[in-house]
């Protein structure tokens, strides 16, 4: 059996507006992926970092990616950051999407709603989803990563 | 004794100069604020965790912020997150700047020298130097990832 790669989306709701046109857009460009969606869902006001949790510890548990939106991207990159495996990039772009998977391997991608327009974001997804990291020296500075997470 | 505020500037050979141009500038404009710079210097390939957790761990025990530059400024906040009580922010403009103040009283900024441009990450440091944090709600949403950092 081969298990489908998956992908989680995860916003408070500043960012669910954006969190749900992101998981539209990829669902009809990557069919064969499968896409959760995490919520928050509805305007009412929630915290980022319940949500940021809930997605981190998924991939650190089970693999897969995710994409998580607030305002600004950086209380998420911050919260899910804390949690050991993870590598969260907030990027505002196609190239700082490829560059966080090229060079740092992010497998947490963090966007902010009120920063960053819907198509710029989108691009910034599909930058990141289709980058390959670069492995050589870029390897190396992960693992110095994951040794500071293994002292704790 | 008054004990005067201090911030930290670090970088990798990628961000070594905007690191040095964002220094200047700043204690130009902010002479009562002691600017301490931990490195690197010149552009021998160095690895940015290793700069990251000197300047984290500096702000983590004795307070104070400090500022990272790397390529992306990706990984220099990837790395920072990881030490507890650290809030890393990765911005790219005044808004962004101001905002990881307000809302996530960031005490990293991280920057990304072959993205952003040294006007604009001049006015980022600028707006997050000078904004404060906004209290309220934020500051539970915070509470949240020190519990988070208290589990492990």
């Amino acid at each position: 059996m081969v298990t489908a790669p998956v992908l989680y989306f995860a916003a408070d709701h500043a960012g669910v507006a954006l969190k749900d046109a992101l998981r539209t857009v990829f669902e009809k460009r990557f069919a064969d992926v499968r896409a959760v969606d995490l919520g928050t869902q509805g305007l009412e006001s929630v915290h980022y970092p319940d949500f940021a949790f809930l997605a981190a510890d998924k991939v650190a548990k089970s693999g897969g990616l995710a994409v998580l939106v607030c305002g600004s991207g950086i209380g998420m990159a911050i919260a899910a950051n804390k949690v050991s495996g993870i590598r969260a990039a907030v990027v505002w772009d196609a190239t700082s999407g490829r560059l966080c998977k090229e060079h740092n391997d992010a497998n947490v991608l963090c966007l902010g709603a009120r920063l960053v327009g819907p198509a710029a974001a989108e691009d910034a997804l599909f930058a990141w989803w289709t980058a390959t990291f670069a492995e050589g020296r870029h390897r190396e500075r992960l693992e110095r990563i994951r040794a500071r997470e293994s002292q704790r």
